[in-house]
């Protein structure tokens, strides 16, 4: 039943990146909680840069001001 | 006062199938809970193959491995 | 693999129209998408009052407002 | 530690617009709860009108209605 | 049509704070965005202080190990 | 960046299994993408078993059926 959701800034994962990321954190819930592995839930989503805010400016402008 | 948000793997539903969805589950809300219809609001996410992951695998994994 | 989930003010539901929910809301998604019901996962949160706004109150300011 | 999650309706913000949005919201974190700007996170989601429903029907239909 | 999410760590914010967050965050879509006031939702999570982790521990163990 | 949200069925986990967790997939963040340890917020969320539902049915009821 675990529904485990993980959104990130881009670059966008590789599906060889994605898959692993699937795998370990599936893993994880199975390990430590005991969780039913055909009930977890993973979900990806990749924003971009001026999506995302971190201490009150985007990740394009943190970006473009550490040039 | 519902928000229901439906993330989904693709393909993606067509506008007709959506507008289906928005109706019948502001429906539900609606008849079951006596929510005001004017207050429920739904929003609907499609994410690719390789975004969502059931079992430890991707779905793009897994319907390669069932051709 | 459709995840819904459902944020909601008070009164908490009741069991039994929780059940409802949950069937409706997953036949919405077998019966106008072909998903796979036993992929279908559904989650419901009801939040307290004061934690929601809409239109730049909260539910509990205008229903204190309304008496 | 604040994870704000804001999900809309087109037109897409300009970069300009969601600067803004980000600053400020992070700011009301910051002088109203007194939280470490540094840790308010925020990402901003912008949905087809078609993706989002109210009153039972989706922004497209009601703009659509309302020509 | 916007759907604000707002998640963050203890204590708790008072109803007063909290219809503070609600207002301003409902300000900033309407001022920013030109969002109709009355379609802006706000909806308020604080979870406990094991629920939250940041560069890999929980904010409560953070706290431990700075005492 | 990475936000990590995780919800999930009872029993709630106990803390030291909530650090695993949170350490775990803060882990899996750093070393498949190369993201900032510091920048990942993980947040854990346990429901109640008639608020989550898989195949149409509340965990609640599953679990009833199965006894």
């Amino acid at each position: 039943m675990p529904f485990i959701n993980i959104k990130m800034a881009g670059p966008e994962p590789t599906s060889e990146q994605k898959e692993q990321i699937i795998q370990e954190v599936t893993d994880t819930m199975v390990r430590v909680l005991g969780k039913n592995k055909e009930r977890v839930m993973v979900m990806l989503e990749t924003l971009k840069d001026d999506d995302i805010g971190v201490g009150g400016k985007s990740i394009k402008k943190i970006k473009e001001e550490s040039k």
